[in-house]
C-alpha cells in the first residue's frame, strides 16, 4: 500500500532514501533539501503542509546538528528544530537519526519520534559500510599493499568483526584488540590472532580503531613510527591520543561517519529497508 | 653479500627499492633523484661515475617516457637515453622495466639491458596490487556499497583473476567475460558467472576493465545508464569506447598505472625481490 | 598456579582436555575412563579419593546420558549420578556440562556445579566446529560438488552464520532461511541470499538445517528430490518431517554432536579455555 | 543439434556423464556397464553396433587398467583394449582418457582418440574437486579443528593453489612448498607462508601433497609425529617416503582419484563440458 512520505532535511542519504522509496511505488515530499542534488525531480513542500500531506515524516540521522538546529545542510535556511517545528508534525509518524538529541519538551514527546538509528539492521548495514570504506581509505592512504600488511584492529563489536573478516579475505596479518576472553575465541576462529589492550606492543603498517576512548595511549603508540597509519573510525572523542600520535609523526587519519560519506546511496537504502521494518511492526 | 646499487630516475617505487635494498645491507647510490622526497638520506652521483661505483644498474619502470627520454619525473633536467647515456653504463649489470622501448642502437645492446618488468614475479605482484588499488576506487567512486553491487570483470588474466577472487570475498556479484571456453569453468569455479563479450546484456554498477583493445563497445554500453562506473585499468588505448560512454553519461575513472600511484612501497619491494632472483639466476 | 584436575567420565573430549591441562603443567587424575584409549598415561583414582586429591572436578558433556546415569562410555561400569556421587565431590569446584539435566536434589545443590557448557565462548567454538564437520559430509555425501551446489542452510543462529560463510568461501550457492526481518540484512551483506520459512521453493542441493522443531515440513520438501541430501544438526526432535522425507526418498543423515565426533581435540581445548576462563572469574 | 553418443564402460563418472547428455537432449548408449546403478534407463549396445548407432563414442578415464584392459569395471565380463576392439569404432569420433595408455598399434591410431583429459578445463575442475575432497578428508581424519591447524600443502601446481586458497578460507595456517621462486610471490599473495622442499623443518597438523615424486623424504618427516596426518592426493609413486612415514608412526592417507571417489556427479558433468568443447573446436 503506498504511503506518503515527507523528508525532512539530511544530507545526501535521504536523497537516495526519496529515490528508493518512490522506486518502490510511495510518494515522496521533500523539505529543506533544495540544494540538494538530484532533489529538483520531488515535489517541494513548505513544512507548515507536511502534515497535511504526508502520514509519515523522516527527520535526519543525525536529526540534529549544532545547538538545536534540524541537520540540513542541503537547506536554503538554517532551521531550528523548535517546538513550533515539532508542531508542525503532528498527526504524522516521525522517525529520526538519534532522538536522543532532540529537545526534551513536551510537544516533541508528544510526536513520539522512532529512532531509526537504534535498530540492529541499521547498525549491522552500517557497520559493513563502515568497513569496506575503511579498508578502501586504507589501501590509498597506506604506501604498501594491503596483502601482507600488518594491521591492528581495536575493539570487536560489529564493525570489528566486520573489518577482521573483510582483512583476513584480503590476506592482510590482522591482531584484534579485546577485553573479553570471550571475545579472544571468536577472533582466532576467524583467522586473526587476539590482544589485550595493555599488551599492544608490536608495530603494525595500519590501525583501525573502532573504540571510542583512549585505547591507543602513550603505551601502545611507543611501539608505532611514522610509517603507521591510524584509520580513526570511532565517533569524538575518538580511541587515539593524538598529541602522543602527533609527536611521533603517526598519522592518524579521519574516518568518522563513513557510511554517509562514501555510500550515501546504500545508506540511503538501509534506512528504507529499517523504516519499512518499523512501520509494518 | 652487499652489492653497490646504482638507481637512476624513476619514480617514488624507486625510493623505496632504495630503501629496501638499504635495509638488506647493500649500498645504494641515485641519480637523477634529487627532487624525489626521501632521496636525502642516499648518495647521489653524477651519472658519469656510475660505472665505477656500481655493479648493478637500476634504470626505471618504464624506462622511456615520451620522445626517447628517461623517465625522471624526480630529476632537476631532462635526460636523454640515447647512446652517451649508454655508454655510461658500460661494464655494469643493467636492469630496466619494459626494455622494448629503449633506442635499438649497438651501444644499447652492448649494455645487455634485462627487463624485469617482464618477470613472472613482478607482473604477477603488480596484478594484486592493481585489483586491490582498483577495489578501493570502487568503493570510494561508487555511491552504493561493494558488499551486493553487480560487478563486471572484463578478462581473465593475472588482474581479472584477482579482482574476480577480492570481490567475491567482498560479497559483490561477479560476473567476469572472457574469451576463451576454457577459462569459463574456472570462471564459474571462483563463484563468479561467465559471460561472452558479445552476450554483455545486463545493468552493472561498476565494470572493472582489464583488456588492452575495445571490448566495451556500443553493444556493451547500451545496457549501462549514468550511475554505472567503470573503472579503466588497461593500457592505452583501453578497452572503452570513450565517445559511447560519454554520450551515455557513463563515468569512465582513469586506474591506470594504479601500482605505482597507490602502492608505491609495495611495487618498490616487488621490484627487488625480481632484480634478486634475477642476479641469482 | 598449577591445580589438580579430576576428570569423571565422558568421551574422547575428556581425553584431549586431560592432555591440553596437563600440557599446561596441571595434574590431571582420571575416573570412569577406563577404557579410554590413552587414559594409561594418567593415574586413575577410586571416585571416593577424588575431593581429597583434586581442588577441581570436570564432569562430562553432557554430564547425564540415559536415565540419571552419568554419561560415561568408557567406563567399566554404569555410575549412577545420585546423591551419594554428588557427596563425592563435596569441598570441590564442580564443573559439568548441562547441568539442568542433573537431579534437582538438594545435595547436588550444595556442589554448586558450573555449567561450562552454557559458556559463550564454548557454544561459540563449537559452532565452528560444527559447521566445519558439516561441511565435511555435504563434501563426501554429496556427490556432485560443493563448489557451486545450491545450499539452503535453515537458521541464523551461531551455527548458522559459520556455515554461510564458509559456505560461501567455498563457492557454493547460499540460500538461509531465517524469521527475524532483522536477520536478512546481515544475510544478505554475506553473500547469501535470505528466505522466509514459508517461501522455502526451490530445489536444492544441499540442505543444513540447524532448528530443533520442524522447519522442513511437507510444504518445504515438496520441492526437494531423492538428489537433495539434509544433513541435520540440531539436536532432537530436528527439524525435518522424517515421514514426509522417507517418502519422498530424500536421505536426511544424522550430523548430531559433530564436535565430540569429529574433533574431539579442539573440543577438549575449547572445554580447557572455557574452565581456564571460569576459575579466573 | 542431438548427437548419438556412445559410453564404453568407466567407473559412476560415466553413469553422470550419460545422464547430464540426456539432460541436454542427445541419445546415449551404453556398453560394458551393465552392473552400474542407474544404468538401466540408458539403451543398452553390444560393442559391435556401437559405430553404426553412434558418431561419437567417450571411452573411460583412464581408459586402460591394468595389463592392456578397458577400465570397466561395471562390466560384466573383462574387455581386452585391443585391435579389435578398436576396429569395432571405425567411422566414429573416439575421446578418450589418457590416450597414451592405449596400444600404439596402426589399427587404434586410425582411430585418432582423442584425451580429453589432457584438456586445460578438465584439469582444472578436477584440480577443484581434488581439493574440495582432501579438505573434507581432513576434516573428518584430524581429530582437532581445521580452523586454525597447521597445513602444509606440497607443491602450487593447480591443486595446490586450489588448496591453499581453501584452506586459507576456512583459517587454517598455512605453509606452501614449492620450488620456483617465482611461486613464492604468489604463494604470499595469497595469504600463505613459502617454504623451500629443503628447508621443511616445523611440525605440521596436516600435510597435503600433490607432488608425484619423493619431497617428503627423511629430512622432512623428522619434525612430524604420530599426531600428523598426512594426505597423498599425487599419483603413483607419490610423495611421501612410506617406509620412514611408517616407522615413525605417521598416518598416510590414501587420497588418490577423489574426483572419481567422492564427486562423481560434477567429474562427469565436467567430462561433458569438455567433450562439448572438443567437439566444437
Amino acid at each position: 500500500m503506498p504511503i506518503n512520505f515527507g523528508i525532512i532535511g539530511g544530507d545526501a542519504r535521504q536523497l537516495y532514501l526519496a529515490k528508493s522509496l518512490e522506486e518502490d511505488g510511495h510518494s515522496v515530499y521533500l523539505s529543506c533539501l533544495e540544494n540538494a542534488k538530484g532533489a529538483e525531480v520531488f515535489p517541494k513542500v513548505p513544512l507548515k503542509k507536511i502534515s497535511t500531506l504526508c502520514e509519515t515524516v523522516i527527520l535526519p540521522l543525525p536529526v540534529i546538528k549544532g545547538e538545536g538546529l534540524l541537520n540540513a545542510p542541503f537547506s536554503a535556511h538554517a532551521i531550528k528544530a523548535d517546538d513550533e517545528f515539532a508542531k508542525m508534525l503532528e498527526g504524522c509518524t516521525v522517525l529520526a537519526g538519534m532522538t536522543s538529541k532532540l529537545p526534551q519538551t513536551e510537544v516533541w514527546q508528544k510526536t513520539s519520534p522512532i529512532d531509526y538509528y537504534s535498530r540492529e539492521e541499521l547498525i549491522s548495514g552500517n557497520a559493513v559500510l563502515t568497513a569496506e570504506a575503511a579498508i578502501a581509505m586504507a589501501i590509498q592512504e597506506y604506501p604498501g599493499a594491503l596483502n601482507g600488511a600488518s594491521c591492528l584492529v581495536t575493539g570487536f563489536g560489529r564493525i570489528g568483526k566486520s573489518l577482521c573478516d573483510m582483512l583476513h579475505s584480503l590476506y592482510a596479518k590482522v591482531d584484534c584488540a579485546a577485553r573479553k576472553k570471550l571475545d579472544f575465541m571468536m577472533i582466532q576462529n576467524m583467522g586473526c590472532q587476539p590482544v589485550q589492550y595493555q599488551a599492544i606492543s608490536r608495530r603494525y603498517d595500519i590501525i583501525f580503531n573502532t573504540v571510542p576512548s583512549e585505547v591507543l595511549g602513550e603505551k601502545q603508540l611507543a611501539s608505532q613510527d611514522k610509517d603507521t597509519i591510524i584509520i580513526e573510525l570511532a565517533s569524538l572523542p575518538g580511541g587515539v591520543c593524538l598529541e602522543t600520535a602527533q609527536k611521533a609523526g603517526i598519522r592518524v587519519i579521519d574516518g568518522q561517519s563513513l557510511p554517509g560519506r562514501v555510500s550515501p546511496k546504500t545508506s540511503g537504502e538501509y534506512i528504507k529497508q529499517t523504516v519499512y521494518n518499523i512501520l509494518e511492526e
